[in-house]
Formats: C-alpha cells, sequence, structure tokens
C-alpha cells in the first residue's frame, strides 16, 4: 500500500499516518519529498480496510500494490487450471475449444431433446438452456423450473452432453445439484455474494459470467469467493459489458481474455451470443474470442429463432451452426495446436 | 411495437411478418415508403417477447412504444406515493426531506447506539447501518449479521429512528423481518429477482438501490417486480452509476431524479455517500440532491471515520454532520415548501 | 512515481529501473518487500513519459503522485480566479451566479435580438447562440459563420449583453476577435490542441466545456494547455457525460463541481440543456448545479422550439425562463451569500 | 421517421404534430392505438431536425427510421471498398491484410529510418509516426512537425513503405499534402468537422480513427463527412472506446468490425496498441481484429520500447513484431483466404 500526503500537509499529521500504519501491524516506510509526503507500507494490505487512512487528515491517496485476490491468481498456482468433467470432457490449458450451445430457454421437452442432439452431433460437449430465467421484466417468461431440469438431464444423457444452466437463488443450490453438471452464475449475479458462497461448497464445476459493470479485479474477486469455500473448478467467461454504444446489446471487451491468462490460472469462454445480441455477428465474434485465446464458447442455438420465446434475435440456426462451428474450429487449429 | 424493415427487403418478407403479429394476436398496421416498409403494431405488446420477430428475415430494426413497467408507472396511478412507516414518518410527495443516516458496518452494539443517538438528535428519521456486507472480496469484513440486527434493533426502540438494513438472500427474509423497518436492497442486488420477489410478498417497505449499470427501464422494472407481487411500499435510491471517471467513486446520475419524478409516481432518494464515495463532497451533492427533488438523503456518519471497519473515506463525523443537515435543510425550504 | 515490480522479479531487473530513473536525473528510493519490490522516485516526473518505465522488464506498474496540472491547480494559486467581463460582469468566486442564455443556433438576425431583449430584461448577463455549428452529420444546418457573428455582436452592443460563441478552428480565432466577448470550446474540440494553444495566445475569456469522454485530469490538462500559452481567464464548464444511460442525451457528472473546486481555482458553470436534453429537464439540473457550487448556467431559449433549426427538444420557452431563474437565484441566495 | 404521442395526450395535440409534419413536406400516417397515438413520417427525414417535433406538446419520443448517413452506407454503394496506394498497396474487400507499423513518435531520422527497413523487410506496407503529437498534457513531448515529416518521407522513398501520420490542424493540411500517402485523423479530432470538410476536399486517402466516445452513427457520419467533400478514399479504424474498465487503457469494441462491414462498403482496421495500451496483449487482439474481419492492423514498433519518447508500454520490439507477424497472417489465411 502507498499512501500519498496532500501537498503542504504538516509533519504531524503524516507521523499520525504512520502511527496508525504501525497499530495496524504493518511497517510504514516514509519518504519525505520536496513536495509530498509518500509513505510506503510493507506487509500484507489485504485484510485490512485502505480506506481507513483516506479518512484521515492530509492523506490524498491511497493505492494497493498487492492483488486482492490469492487463490484464483496466476502467482499463486503453477499451470493452468483444467476443469475436467469425465468422460474426456475438459475445460482450459491446451485442451480442445469447449462448445456450449442450446436454447435460451428450454421451452418444452421437444425443444431441448432436439437442440441437443443436433449440438452434439456437431461436435458440442456442453448443452445450454435456462430452467429459472432472470428477466429484466416481471410480465416475461420465467422459465419451467425444476420440470426444464429433468428434461436437461434426459438430454444430457441421452446425448452424453453435460448440462449446464444457470442458478438464480441459493435456495436451488441443493436441488438442482442432481439434474446438472456445471452451475452457471448470470452476469446479475456475479456479485450475489451469498449464491458465490453457495456455489463454493459443492463440488460441481461454476460457470461465472462476468457482471455487466465488474472491473476486473471485481470479477476476479468473485470468483476467488468461490475458490475460498473450497471449490477451484470455476470458469470464467466474458459476456460482454455495459456501455454507451447502443448497437449492439453488450459490448465485448476482448482484451479481457488474455488479460484473464496473464493474471490468472482459470479458464475463460466467450459468449458472442450475449456479447453481440445479433446472429449476425456470433461467427465473427466466436472466432475473435477464440483468435484472443478463448477456452470456449457459449452459444445460443434454436430451430426456429423466429418462434423463440427469449432471445430469438441472437439464436443462430442450425445450418448457421455448421458454418460457426467450422471457423471456430479452423482458428483453434491456429492458436490452441 | 414498430418493425423497421431492412431497406429493399421483398414484400414476401413483410407479409411474414404481418401474419406473425396476427398470429401473436396483434393488429399489424404496415406503411410500404419509397426506401423501407414500416410495420406499426397497435396492441398491448408487454407479454411478448418483441425480439423473435427481430430474427425474421428482412427485419432491420424492432422498437417498443409502450413503457414497459405499468404498476409503478406515473400513467396508473393519480399523484405520488407516499410510503408511511408509522409515527409521523413518512417518504415522498411534500413530506419533509427524509435524512437516513449511519454508519457503513454495524461495528459494535456501543457503535450503533451512539450514532443512533446522534442522528436521531440531529432530526434524522431513519437509522442504516450493515448487518449482512456485501463485500467485494471474501477476506473483507462480512458484518455481524443477526447479531447486529439486535443491536440496531435495540437502537431503534431506544431513539425512535426507524431502521434500514441491506438484506442479501432471499433465505434472511423473514428471519429479518421482525428486526427491520425497512429492507434495503442494494445495487449489486438490484436484478436478483428471486430476492425482489420475495421482498413484493411482504409488507415491509423496500429501499431500492439502483444498480450500477442500471438503465432507466431496469430500474423501474426492478421495482416492477415488487409491485407486482403485491406490495406497492417502495423507495427508490440514486447511489451512483458506473462511468469512466474514475476520480469518484461512482458517478451521480443526477438527472435520474426529476425523470423518476415525471415517469413514476414512487419516491426517490440520493446516497451521496457512495455516490462520490469523499466525505468532502457529500454536503454539496446532498443539497444538489435535494435541489433536484430528492426525498430523502441517505449518508453514512461515523464518530471515528478513520476507524472504521469499511468506507471510512466516504463516511461524515458528527460535527460535518450537523453543516450538512442545515445545507440540506435551507435548500428542502426553497424546492419543498 | 511509484514503480513497483512484478512479484517474483528478480533483484538485477530492479537495479535496471533503478539505474534508469538516475539516468533521468530523479532520485530513486527502493523499498524491498517480501512479496514485492516498489521503488518510489523523488524528483518532478511530470515532464517525463512515465510509460517508458513501464516498458522495462520485470516492471508490473508505474504510478503518479504528483498531480499533471500545475497552473491551473488549486496549490499554485490563492484564492479563487474570478473572470472580469467589463462593465461588474464577473464569474467565480463569490461573484453573482452568471446566467448565459440563447438559442442553440443563431437562425435570422430577428430571433437573436429578440431573445437577447428577453434574456437581457430577465437578468442573464450573457448571449450565447451557435454560428459555427459543430453538427453530428454534415446534412444538418452548419450555421450562417461570419454573418451570425455581425448580429450577436449587434445585439450584444444593445443590450449590453457578453457575446459567448463556439470558435471551431484555428482559422477562424483571429477574425471572430472583434465580434465576441468569451471564445467557447465545445465538447468535441476539448482536445484540439492546436485550437487551444492559439486561444492561449488571445487575451479574451475562454469557456471550455467538457469532452463527453473527459476523466477529470484530461479537463483540467486541457485548460492547463490553455493557461500555459497565457491566457488564464478560462472558465470551465460540465455539459454532460458519455453513459451506457440512454434516457437522457447526457449524463451530468455533478460531483465534478465540487471536485473542480477543491482541486482548482477556475470557475466552472454548468449547462443543463445539454447534460439532459430535454426541456422539462432544466429547471431542476440547473437547481442541482447552483447548490452543488456552480458559478454560473448555461441555457438555450427559444421563442418558439418546436420551429429551431436544432436542439429545440432542450430549449426551454420565454415563460419557463422566468420559472427557471426564479428557482437558481433562491438556490443561488443559499449557497453563495 | 417514428413520433409517439404521450399516453392520454388529446387529439389536438397530435393534429397539430401532423399538420407540423404536412409542413415540412413528409406524409404523416397517424394510427390511434387504444393507449397512444403513433404517427409514422413517410419520406425523407435525414436534411431535417427532428428534434422540433419532440420540442411539441404531447410528443413522447420521436425515433428515426432512416440511416442518417448515405455515401458511407452499404445501401448505397455495390461490392466492397478498396483504397488503392499504388504499387499494388491496397487495403479493402479480399485485398492482402494491411500491416502499419511505426514508432509512436517520430524522435530522430535515424530511429525512423531504421524502424522503417525493419518492417519493411518484415512484411508491413506502411509506416507510421507521430509528427505532430495530440499529447494530453501541454509538457510532453509534442512533436517535431514537419521536420518529421521529411524523415518520414524519406524513409518511406528508400524502402516503398506508404506513410500515414497524423494530421492535427486544417492549417497542416496542404504542407503535409507532398510528404505522406495517407492523413490520420487521430480519435480526439474524429469530430473535428473542419478537418473532416479540409481533408474531403484532397485526394489523398484517410484513415479516420474512432473517437473514443463516438457511437456507431457518429463514427460512420465522420466518414460522411469527408465522403461529402468528394473524398471516398476513406478507411475507418477501431483504436478503443472509453469504458469504466481500468485495466487495459481502452476497450477494443471488437462488435463493431462486422458491423462496419454490415452497414458500410469502407475498410476497417484495427489498432490494438492503443486499444489495449500493453504490449503484451498486441498480439492476441491483433489475431482478434483480424479474425473478426479487420483488413489491416496498425501497430506501434519501437527498437528500445524503455527508451520510447512516448507510449514505449504499448510498443513491441523487434522480434516480438515477428512473432505478432506471423499470428496475423495465420489468422490471415483462415478467413480472408
Amino acid at each position: 500500500m502507498i499512501i500519498c500526503m496532500k501537498q503542504g500537509a504538516p509533519r504531524t499529521q503524516a507521523d499520525h499516518v504512520i502511527k496508525a500504519v504501525e497499530d495496524a501491524g504493518l511497517e510504514p516506510a516514509p519518504l519525505f519529498g520536496t513536495e509530498r509526503t509518500v509513505i510506503a507500507v510493507l506487509g500484507d494490505e489485504r485484510e485490512l480496510d485502505m480506506k481507513k487512512f483516506k479518512a484521515m487528515e492530509g492523506v490524498e491517496n491511497v493505492m494497493p500494490v498487492l492483488r486482492p485476490y490469492q487463490l484464483v491468481s496466476r502467482e499463486s498456482h503453477q499451470g493452468d487450471t483444467i476443469v475436467d468433467f469425465g468422460n474426456g470432457v475438459k475445460i482450459g490449458g491446451k485442451e480442445d475449444i469447449a462448445i456450449m450451445a442450446g436454447p435460451c430457454s428450454v421451452e418444452t421437452e421437444e425443444l431441448i431433446m432436439d437442440v441437443a442432439e443436433h449440438v452434439k452431433q456437431k461436435g458440442a460437449q456442453f448443452l445450454r438452456g435456462g430452467a429459472f430465467k432472470p428477466r429484466t421484466g416481471p410480465y416475461s417468461f420465467q422459465g419451467h423450473g425444476e420440470e426444464a431440469l429433468k428434461w436437461m438431464k434426459k438430454a444430457g444423457e441421452k446425448t452424453g452432453l453435460k448440462v449446464v444452466t444457470e442458478v438464480l437463488d441459493t435456495q436451488h443450490v441443493d436441488m438442482m445439484y442432481d439434474y446438472i453438471d456445471m452451475y452457471q452464475v448470470g452476469a446479475r449475479n456475479m456479485q450475489n455474494f451469498e449464491l458465490l458462497k453457495a456455489l463454493g461448497r459443492k463440488d460441481k464445476p461454476v460457470l461465472l459470467k462476468r457482471g455487466m459493470s465488474a472491473k476486473f479485479n471485481e470479477f476476479l474477486l468473485a470468483a476467488e469467493y468461490i475458490a475460498k469455500e473450497g471449490n477451484s473448478k470455476i470458469v470464467l467467461c466474458e459476456r460482454g459489458i455495459r456501455t454507451f454504444c447502443g448497437y449492439s446489446r453488450n459490448t465485448i471487451d476482448i482484451n479481457v481474455i488474455p488479460w484473464v491468462k496473464k493474471m490468472s490460472h482459470l479458464p475463460i469462454i466467450l459468449d458472442p451470443s450475449h456479447g453481440t445480441g445479433s446472429y449476425e455477428m456470433v461467427q465473427p465474434i466466436a472466432m475473435a474470442g477464440v483468435a484472443a485465446g478463448a477456452d470456449g464458447i457459449m452459444m445460443e442455438v434454436h430451430p426456429r429463432p423466429e418462434q423463440a420465446w427469449s432471445d430469438g434475435d441472437q439464436s443462430i440456426k442450425y445450418d448457421t451452426l455448421d458454418t460457426v462451428l467450422d471457423g471456430i474450429h479452423k482458428i483453434a487449429e491456429v492458436v490452441r495446436k
């Protein structure tokens, strides 16, 4: 931690800060410059609320030096985390690019079965689909709930696909456990800390979607919540952030992919369906994500998007899926060989 | 709903869209322009997923015409909603400006009692304080939980202050009910829809803080979730949004105050502590909020901010509180007479 | 400047950085922590490109300590700058709140004369109006240019109002000089550095509008460009920044007003017309701005907004102007007594 | 244009709007719904200021239907624009991926010559470098100006590279003409409309960088300014937008690449140096850009970034350039075959 005093702050104010640092069990190293005093602080600042120093008289600014996350940090772990789903399905490292595909909502048993068979045949390893839907408005379809989970489980068993679906509330965590292969935390719940803790106490993998306004450290600290409780099977997912650009549903922060690779050992995948909001952009952006180093792609697929109960505009059709996967795999060959 | 076809889209594509509109039980009114066909749609579009039309061939864009929220809309309700807490404490309309003050975290029983007595004496009607703390990182103090609620209740009973505190999880809703006077939904949970529904089934007022990246409609639709379940005692709260400006913790969207007044009958208050992140800015921004029409101000107050367990940098001291309240009341006299 | 080395960076890398700091004429003060080496740097870092240190091997981050602006900094100047326009018209400090009013575009001589007389009578000190219009699209009305300047000058002479209008290009600076009392730099040109330099070499006041995506330091550094050339008659203007909120034209960053007061001696005014984009919000937001400490308000006024050639939706009518000014002056009495 | 009346707006208000539409020479098509009246307007709305209708009583909202840009629109031009620089160097369509490389600032003649020879040998077609530098602060190096242009021209002639450099002011346009092959408009000047017009009257290609807060339509309308004056040799460039994410210098809006391809016939390139601000991210992001469909990549290259006068942290070294180009070309083979 670095504490910058205000210009012209009297020596007594600096002395108070120095004493407060010592009282907190850390070692102050003051530097008295010509314009300003700077107090460098040695020791672990992470368990401490740094804001209290900013409340002291004469303090201009307090800057952290250490990264606030630990378990998910690249510094804490040799090599890349590879999340293993059994039957040879893995995400991370140099493993095959992971493909998660399926409808936005699990509308009917027939639909999910049909999509599952189609995407399996095309090479996907995961079936996605919403049973509990976090809809912006209360008058929109809210999902079929547990009934839909049963259909998904059946589709997963029939096809061998791993099932991934969103969990909205701590009260659903146990109930969902037996139906699914991976819990998904949606963007709106990335900082639902009680939910993160509950998932951290399970042994099933968690797909953690980045919040719409999550800074990098916040994203990794959400993962840290899960890891701290004991569950290290975490896959991160970039799905677009909220910016001033209105032409696409969200703005994909493509930079975050190499930055996660640099700062963390966790795998990261990209969701071009939510990240763009437009079926026409899924292919180029999926390919861009793989080129940037993503370990997988999650896509919304629907046989008849114009009849979908939700997100029809960003769902691709079966025949488009072929083209998209072809593009993804060609890029993956270049970057993941 | 207005559906714009692409330039040069053939008539057959427009015909498909027209038929789909009819199939959805709505009435299409197509206009064949020289450059583009536009299909206006009469009828209630709100229960429908408009995105499905955007998935149809030849469609360029789909624009809603009706506001997606109903119960919380100004159009649905004559006059302003006034939330009544008993003992003459009310928020909204031409009622006195509401003052909510207290520490960020309920650190000890002594602290909360001391703050309660002080802020009561200065004219606050509400005691705020965190029992369950949604902290960005898992290594930060997470709050004393139910124990802290007991202290708050005692402080409320002793001083006559109404108690408002944050609820983080559906599993805490019932337990908290008897301790508090108002549930607070934090910014990170504004779209925790299961939590909103659970609070909608209670009869206690809800303080709904705007999410950091919440658009206007999303903010009002979150309130609509609560209202739809039967609870209309809702107070909105602007606490700053996330922008590129790094100098303040958040950017207060001051425009939202008059816009809420125009579009909704619900009261809205401002939180200048989180909205600025700096004790030095609380006064001018609190005054600005009242001038813009806010029905109340929520502030973090601490006797010794430099020892606070959280948010010390944005908490004001007791003597500053006097000055801040003086400024607030002078402005309130001008705008709320 | 503080240079943080990466965790585990070998001592030789730190030694290279230390040497580079010395070569740059600064004094390094290295601190060898258990996890990380931090090199504090004493001396003036402002003339130096700090990024070069970030390019060195083993460097994780480089943080500035000194503020990058000097002449416009509160630290460099006792008291508030008061910009004097003659005839008792001044902006800043405890001077009367400045009112700048007029149409978006100077459409006709009759219009500008009519508006000038009206706003003068209501107590405005400045006439605003666009002669050169920076329009988003090339097919929109681009302004009458020098002809409009002549009309404005005439209106200023007749009414005693000071004339403020936007300058778009360095080639117009000299030509405009005799027609106007204050150059306005629009948001889109806040970082048109050649224009800033040219205005810095003039002795007329400059109204510097904040760019839509300008960070705080960038805003003050734009002012520093003007000041460095010798012109210290600078008035800052907040007119809204670009955010994800689409319901208002821009998002007013109300926090910037007290922050400018803290960090700089320059006056700052607010433009609620561009900051909201809606005539219905001008009054509450103008009042909020004054409550937050703004030294003036700039507003678009038009006798018939529904016929305005530009910005009709955010222009207020004559009768609304009365109400708005009444509100502004009541708040000003509270905060500027 | 679609004009939505407020709910409950009386028929007389709608009639006024209908008449105003007719007076503007357009054809109104009113639809009287149960909740609201909607007035669709047939005819070309682009030369009109739509905001004036929003100023009319009873109007809730006005929505454009036509795209505001014309010449640069995909609808106006069959096929892709290919900008031809002579000697077989072209950008756009299925042409080879364009590589623009060079230092941030043209520091010395030796430097630019050295870099030019190196990047030419590696396969770049363009030499970039700043002669006039738009620096955030006035105390930073502002570029060598015309002297640097002479060195660049010499380097271009010696190596056969095409020279591209930034123009900051209308007064430099003529002087620069003979030294360079392509004018660059920087992000800060994207809406310097006088500059755009001046370049539109030249016959040299223009590289138009997207402004940090430019919406899609604003980006294309800036290009339209150039095209309207007669110069259609325009290459767009995405270089990152300003968002709340602080970890990278800017946030690359990767979505804009396929969206430009859909909406316009102009080529678009990506600048991963400014878009990330970090030499470590240049390779994966350059590859992502090509995968998304970019027609070229612009990169900052410096033999000794730790001694660069500007942007050292985002400049790659010579040996890194080899790896980056290898990655780019492998991806280009997949997507541009």
